[in-house]
C-alpha cells in the first residue's frame, strides 16, 4: 500500500470512529420523545466530512495523545457544528431547504422540532465534555470554555446575527473576514486548539494551531462563496446561488481575486503549522479538502 | 428590625447582587451586533424573582460557603432559565405574547433575534461556569454537567418536546409529574445541588436538597396551573388561560385536589431539608414564594 492509500485509510478509520461514537452519544430511541430523538439523530448522524472532529483527533495525535483520548471532545465539536447548521437553516434565518444533500430538519420535521434538536445538540456537546472521564476536570472546564467562546457573542451567534442584521455594513474585506471568522473560523480554531490541549501541547504550539485554524476558517468561507458563485446544487449538497445579492469576497474581488486570497490563507496557515513542526498529517488532511469541487465542511 | 424584616432585607441584597452580576456578565453594547445585545439584555435583565440563582446562593450559604463564591453559578442558572423562557415562548412553540409583564422577545424584536438570544444565553451560562475562577476546575466541569443534564434530552428540552408533541399521552398524574419535572423540576434540583456542591456539602445532603428541589419544581408547576385556571393576566405577568384544553393536575384533580397535591410536595420537600438540618433559610425563602397570588418563577 502506498503512503497516500495508507493515509486515506487512516482518515477513514478515524472518521468511522467518530461516527460510531456519535451514534452512542446521541439520544437513544425511548430516552426522550420519539420525534425529537429521530430529528437529532437525523441531524448529527447524516453523512458528513466530520471536519471539526477530524481536526481535533489529528491535532491531538500529532502532539502525541492517543486519538481515543480526544474522541468525545471531537464528537462535541461535531454536535456544535450540527446545531449551528440546524439553527442557521431555520425559516426565520436562512430558510434553507437542503443540507448535506438532504431536507433540512425543519422541512423533514417541523420548526419547533428543529429548534429543540439544535439547542439539544449544543447542550449535548457540553454534557459530553463535562462527562468525559478520560480528561482531567480542569481540562474539561477549559474545553467547555473554548467551545463556549467560539459559539457565543463573539462567535457563531454573533456571526449569524451580523449576517442577518448588519449585511449593509459588509463593505470591505476586513468586515467580511470578521464575519467569516465568527461564522466558521472560531469553531475550527477551537477544535484544533482543543486537540492540542488534550495532548498537553506547549502554549506557542496551541497558539500556532489556532492561527492555522483561523486561516482555514477564512479559506473555507471563501471556498463556500466560490462554490456558491460557480457551483451546482449537486456538488454543494445544499442550496446554492443564495448569496447573489450579498457582499462576499467573490463579489468584492471577483472569482480570481477571491481564489488568490483563499490561497494566501492556506499558505499562511501552513506556515504557522510548519513553525511548530510535526503537524504534517493535520496539514495534509486539511489540504486534501481543498482539492476537488465539493464543499469542504 | 425584627427577624422577618432582616430576612427580607437579606434576600433583597442577594437579589441585587445577582442582578448586578448578570448585568456584568451579559454582552455589552458594541461587543456583538446591537440588536442581539439589546434583546439578550432585555431578556435576562428584566425584573424577575431570580428564584434559581437565589436557591443556589442560599443553599451554598446554608452549607457554609460565602455567597460570592456561588454568584457566577447562580447567574448561570438564571441565564439557562431566561433562555428556556425565550425558546418556549417562540411562535413555533407556545406562541406567547407576554412574559414577566413585558412583550416576549420575538414580539419585541423578531423571531431570529429571539432564537439567537435564547441559544446565546444558554451558551453564556456554560461560558460563565467554565470561566469561574473562584471554583476549582473539576467542580466547574461538574456544575456544567449538572446544568447540561437538566437542560438536555431528559430535562427542559425533552419536557418541551413532550409538551408539544405527546400531549395525548398525558392521561394520569405520573405522566404529568414527569412532564412537570422535566420542564421545571430538574433545573431547580440542579440549582439547589450546585449550591450545596460549591459548599462541599456531603453526598447525602446533596441528595436531600435534590429531593427538595424536585418537590419544589412539581409544586411550582401545579401552582402555575392553578394560576392559569384561576388567575388574571395582571397577577401572572404572562398569558393565562392557555392550558384550557390541556391535561394538567388541575384538570385531572380539580382546584382543591391539585392544591392538596401541591401542599403534599411542599411538606415532603420540607421534610427532606429537615433531615439535613441547617437549611432553615432555604426552606423559609421557598415557602415565602407560595404565599400570595403571584407566579413563583
Amino acid at each position: 500500500m502506498d503512503d497516500n492509500a495508507a493515509f486515506f485509510q487512516r482518515l477513514e478509520a478515524l472518521r468511522g470512529s467518530v461516527d460510531r461514537r456519535l451514534a452512542e452519544l446521541a439520544p437513544r430511541p425511548g430516552s426522550a420523545p420519539d420525534r425529537l430523538v429521530e430529528a437529532v439523530r437525523y441531524a448529527v448522524l447524516s453523512p458528513g466530512k466530520r471536519f471539526r472532529p477530524m481536526l481535533v483527533l489529528l491535532t491531538a495525535s500529532q502532539f502525541g495523545a492517543a486519538e481515543t483520548l480526544a474522541l468525545d471532545t471531537a464528537c462535541a465539536f461535531e454536535m456544535v457544528h450540527a446545531a449551528s447548521l440546524i439553527l442557521d437553516d431555520l425559516p426565520s434565518m436562512d430558510n434553507a431547504g437542503l443540507r448535506r444533500g438532504l431536507p433540512t430538519i425543519h422541512r423533514a420535521y417541523d420548526e419547533a422540532t428543529a429548534i429543540l434538536a439544535g439547542v439539544g445538540l449544543l447542550n449535548l456537546a457540553y454534557a459530553t465534555v463535562a462527562a468525559d472521564e478520560g480528561l482531567p476536570g480542569p481540562l474539561r472546564a477549559e474545553i467547555a470554555g473554548r467551545i463556549a467562546a467560539s459559539v457565543g457573542f463573539s462567535g457563531l451567534i454573533a456571526g449569524q446575527a451580523r449576517d442577518l442584521f448588519d449585511r449593509d455594513q459588509l463593505r470591505d474585506l476586513p468586515a467580511i473576514d470578521r464575519l467569516n471568522h465568527e461564522k466558521t473560523g472560531v469553531l475550527i480554531m477551537a477544535a484544533a486548539q482543543a486537540g492540542a490541549r488534550i495532548a498537553s501541547a506547549p502554549a506557542p504550539a496551541v497558539e500556532a494551531v489556532g492561527e492555522f485554524g483561523w486561516r482555514m476558517g477564512l479559506a473555507f468561507q471563501i471556498r463556500d462563496d466560490l462554490i456558491d458563485a460557480e457551483g451546482s446544487v449537486e456538488a454543494a449538497g445544499k442550496d446554492v446561488g443564495q448569496d447573489a445579492s450579498m457582499t462576499t469576497a467573490v463579489s468584492l474581488l471577483g472569482l480570481a481575486g477571491a481564489r488568490a486570497v483563499m490561497e494566501g490563507h492556506l499558505t499562511a496557515g501552513r506556515a504557522a503549522l510548519d513553525q511548530v513542526g510535526g503537524c504534517e498529517l493535520v496539514a495534509r488532511y486539511v489540504e486534501r479538502l481543498f482539492v476537488g469541487r465539493k464543499a469542504a465542511a
